[in-house]
């Protein structure tokens, strides 16, 4: 037989080749999608096949262990260096088809593999770096036929790669001729988006990383990537070190408008601090800064400015005009003074508008409501909180000042999420005694093993989430009415709550060296910021012409740590099922890293933040009229059925003095309207 | 009458249009090629256009200075700011069509220009440059639709220029939001290659220049030009600052290869040369070097590898393999710490072989041999000499060793050519009495005014051109025989010529200072150089297999100051009708200076060097049969009838001792071939 007949699953490609074509070879007659590297030179591994034994009647096949060529000297030179290959595995470049044989690609062997992401609701991402390697042998120089050697390179690449007019990196033309020479005519080069040599390394090289980037006001969070594979093989964070210039973004703009050349000195700062991060991340790993040859950024449209160069002070007042409301694409590592290899390109996902970030955009890349037919609800709560809603039919967006109650500033007693820090509490209704848990502590303030684990600092404060807990029990206790005043007139059944000036506390804890207490004041902070965040959900709903939505998903730290529960109860977002309200983690963060690992990606979100539908809060009088209902426990705006299937509300009980406070806290809400 | 017919010319496009069309609206309607950079403002004054009053039987127009509307506010207030118009100009922006006319559109209106080259022979430069200025009025941002500066400015140039999807360099997103305010809205953007924002400028701008630059080993020489209009505004050279770490190309090569990093120091002290002379050349005529937005290199293989950042060690060795032989393209000037506009562009004339670079391909892209029905000779000396021959249908180049003799280097009196320097010779062949002139001296030495003009430092010595002249000019006064062998015999009869150790030689001067002689040892030097630099040229016509060329054209420095009738007695070049042999000036440099100005230019050069038939001296045995034919004077490959109509060649008399010399040359010639 000099022919035999091959068929590829998983995609049922089939043909028949001359006995002795190697299986790679098939394959890619055939447009079977396999991986090499080394291109079928036995070094890198990528090209790992199965072979299906047995009879297979639906192909007419007969697939026998005996087909295929014997275990082959690369084979054993590849086993030797790298240990055994699994049971049935061979090296579809290095083993020779003798007879019929149905070849099983597995999806680690696949150039365009899916990354399997945790969450599996969401589509997982494909797998299509920008930047590709490819190892090469490249003819040596001859007088007699003087081509340059970035031309032979290019033959080699043409010939051995089908890669056609490429373009090159000056750096890639100053670094060939050494590579070249110590690779001894082998190298491996990078190549990014198909179409442009980055860098070039002598022999063989498998090691290219990425890196995506989220840039916050308080952290900078990184994953390192490695692009073959899609594997995250390093996550760290970092604080922003642009916090000495002020807490929050707003200081930040006062100090470059007081300060000439401020900008400056803030980008230069939060540049230091990725710098720091990813030598960090690389180290961690082992992983040389020089294979880092892709970053992804997203960030608050003031973070993304000063990333990337550009005074923000135009966001610092209205009308709030972004620079660019584009990507940020093939920039230089250089041209931002990163550590990365010197190639790199940066690749920033687009801002959306003056208060709607590259963050936004990253949420929306990796919830994907574009492709939603469920109304869904995107909320990542910082100092402003970033509103997305909408479906694969309409996106609005909006961006909400909330302010930083929700992070624990403001608060009497506030402080960031750290150990010590209270984040959860119950409210016994009838006693009013609290019991609580602190960061860092497994127990429940009221069990015995509390006090020998909660650690020499003890209770230290309350963190964003503990605030939301304990005002929502405070509610549900009934020590709050429905405008969130403390009813004072409990001062006489509980030692609990306390007279503080005009007003009343609560005293959540006490000890010998610290009171923790909730002050009116406190939980008018909160109120504002929910009647902010809530005002701004239901601009967008209003604007859509919904009155529910049926996913709501939590972005960020603060949906990470709150129960959603008590985020429903004190109205922080409209009425839903509890069980459709969820965390979406640093969805951000993992919009960069699929922008990082799929070019598809890129171009999908460039084009959706493109039907964006940017709703300006600061100008729509219709954001202080939901401001004001939204004050109200949980909000004046629906009788929330859902929640109430759950939770049994207090609504309905009157307050100490109903008929006197709500006019002078409505006015009182429009004057302490931030910004 | 409700319409008007107007007639351009020189186009002699036609159409009709409403009466009070402006004629910038239909001329663009015509698609006649109008420039402006205003934007049909009254501001830039690009747009003048020409009424040709009277009767246009052909056209069927009666065309009178009436049926253009009246002189304009804007045309009035241009000439306040700007001076008068010429009579009969009139800004074609400003000015309406009332009734039938013919408009004449001057070239300096036009965008794609001719600019006028000073040789008429060769094609005049179709302007075309890389760089377009662009005057725009942008949309205030509004807070209601929240587009970003960027996109406002991007849909003014489609609305006002037609300019779609343009990209943007980072630093005109990062300069944009204060050149928009402080324009008031109004700015000047510079676009690269129709399709990228390089530059931004408050209000209206229309200065925008580029650098032209060849960078030889010895000197630096830039042309400022006007990219707007084609003008060369200033010229200058200087000394290359890597002169002091080594005179000549192996020197430097040789430094590099005993100094690590010595590849990094010359690149920054040529860089460092390059702008302190663009410092130079911009404050000559006070342009600001942030105005300079382009600039193109031309240079030998070395030289073009520093300047780019490439080590050029592989140049110093067989097989001489060039990094890249592909033009450089599209570099950040910052990428080279160029210190013009930080977003100017860079381009690179293709180096074409390991010994014919980018100047070559400069002197090409100059002279245009390829659009060429004669067969041309192109030859440019330096320390090695560069050589092109063919025409239209075949090109082939390659490079001899000529060494540095014909730069007055290894010459006992040689100098550089520099006042003091003797640069032209007679010798009576009667009494062998020399006169001769130096640089800065207008009279001969035999003459009168001599003494008194030649200055205070005298006579100095002997430059390149004279060292041509005096050696040619004793062989044709009999002195040399035609082995370049001094004859001795001769001594009796002129106190001229003297013993000089086992040999010869010419007292050429003398003073009281200074004996200026012509040893054997230098017309030795002279003869190997000549003998490279002819074996070359026999290479390249045997190869082409032909025995006479039509044209020769000798670039450079050398060839403009050297007697062609003087370079053809001793053989430089091989015989021609001595009115066809020209000098082509810095043909390297106007090749930079083409490639500057139009991108057609880039496009073909980087064509044309791609079929240029590379031949390498070094390796080809027919090199150094030609190379010992040529020692002789003349040389021993054809008769030379066209140098016979206009010279008397002392061919047939014998030399003192005819049977020895030639066997013992023909040795020494072989080992003494440089490299």
């Amino acid at each position: 037989m000099s022919e035999a007949l091959v068929v590829f699953t998983p995609s049922g490609r089939r043909g028949r080749f001359p006995v002795g074509t190697p299986l790679l070879e098939a394959a890619r007659a055939l447009g079977v999608d396999i991986d090499s590297v080394c291109g079928g030179r036995g070094l890198c591994g990528r090209c790992q096949v199965d072979l299906c034994e047995g009879h297979f009647a639906k192909h007419g096949v007969e697939s026998r262990a005996d087909h295929l060529s014997a275990t082959s000297e690369a084979e054993q030179h590849w086993e030797r260096r790298r240990g055994p290959l699994e049971p049935g595995r061979r090296l579809s470049c290095s083993t020779q088809l003798l007879g019929d044989a149905v070849i099983d690609v597995p999806p680690s062997s696949q150039v365009h593999r899916q990354v399997v992401r945790k969450r599996a609701e969401v589509l997982d991402i494909v797998l299509d770096p920008v930047v590709r390697l490819y190892y090469v042998e490249v003819a040596p120089p001859d007088l007699g036929v003087p081509a340059s050697d970035l031309r032979r390179l290019k033959e080699a690449l043409a010939s051995q790669w089908q890669l056609e007019g490429l373009e090159s990196d000056i750096r890639v033309v100053q670094q060939l001729q050494r590579a070249l020479r110590q690779g001894q005519w082998r190298v491996t080069v990078a190549v990014h988006d198909d179409r442009r040599l980055i860098a070039v390394w002598p022999g063989f090289q498998e090691q290219v990383y990425g890196m995506a980037v989220d840039v916050g006001s308080t952290t900078l969070a990184a994953h390192l990537c490695h692009l073959q594979t899609g594997e995250v093989v390093a996550s760290a964070g970092r604080m922003n070190p642009q916090i000495r210039f002020g807490e929050d973004l707003m200081s930040r703009v006062s100090f470059i408008m007081m300060n000439p050349g401020g900008d400056r000195t803030l980008t230069d700062s939060v540049r230091a601090g990725l710098n720091a991060l990813t030598v960090e991340l690389a180290a961690d790993v082992g992983v040389d800064v020089d294979a880092i040859l892709e970053a992804t950024f997203v960030g608050n449209p003031i973070m993304h400015s000063l990333v990337f160069g550009i005074d923000p002070v135009e966001l610092g007042g209205a009308p709030f005009a972004l620079a660019s409301d584009e990507a940020i694409d093939g920039l230089w590592a250089t041209e931002m003074g990163l550590v990365i290899h010197p190639n790199a390109r940066v690749y920033g996902l687009p801002c959306i508008a003056g208060h709607v970030g590259a963050d936004t955009a990253g949420v929306i890349l990796s919830e994907t409501p574009y492709l939603s037919e469920d109304l869904m609800l995107l909320v990542d709560v910082g100092t402003n909180a970033e509103i997305v809603l909408g479906n694969r039919h309409r996106l609005l967006a909006c961006s909400s000042p909330t302010g930083p109650a929700f992070e624990g500033a403001q608060i009497s007693s506030g402080q960031r999420a750290a150990p010590g820090a209270i984040e959860r509490v119950r409210i016994d209704p009838e006693t009013l005694e609290p019991r609580f848990k602190v960061i860092g502590c497994d127990a429940w303030s009221d069990e015995a093993a509390f006090a020998e684990t909660v650690g020499a600092g003890g209770v230290t404060g309350i963190c964003g989430s503990g605030i939301i807990e304990v005002i929502a029990e405070m509610y549900l206790a009934g020590i709050l009415d429905r405008d969130g005043v403390i009813r004072g007139s409990l001062a006489e059944r509980s030692p609990r709550v306390v007279a503080d000036g005009r007003t009343f506390a609560y005293v959540l804890h006490r000890d010998a060296t610290r009171t923790v207490t909730v002050t009116q004041g406190d939980i008018r902070a909160v109120q504002l910021a929910k009647a902010a965040l809530y005002a701004g959900i239901r601009l967008l709903m209003e604007q859509l012409g919904v009155e529910r939505v049926d996913r709501i998903r939590l972005a960020g730290a603060f949906g990470a740590h709150i129960d959603v529960k008590y985020a429903m109860i004190l109205g922080l977002v409209p009425d839903c099922d509890l069980d459709r309200v969820t965390s979406a983690g640093n969805a951000a963060g993992s919009g960069a890293r699929i922008a990082l690992l799929s070019r598809k990606a890129r171009r999908e979100i460039e084009t959706v933040v493109r039907r964006v539908e940017k709703v300006e809060t600061a100008t729509e009088p219709r954001f202080q009229e939901h401001f004001v209902a939204a004050m109200a426990i949980p909000h004046r705006h629906d009788p929330f059925p859902r929640l109430r299937e759950r939770v049994t509300l207090p609504l309905d009980v009157p307050s100490d003095n109903a008929a006197r406070r709500p006019a002078r806290r409505r006015r009182r809400a429009s004057s302490d309207l931030p910004r």
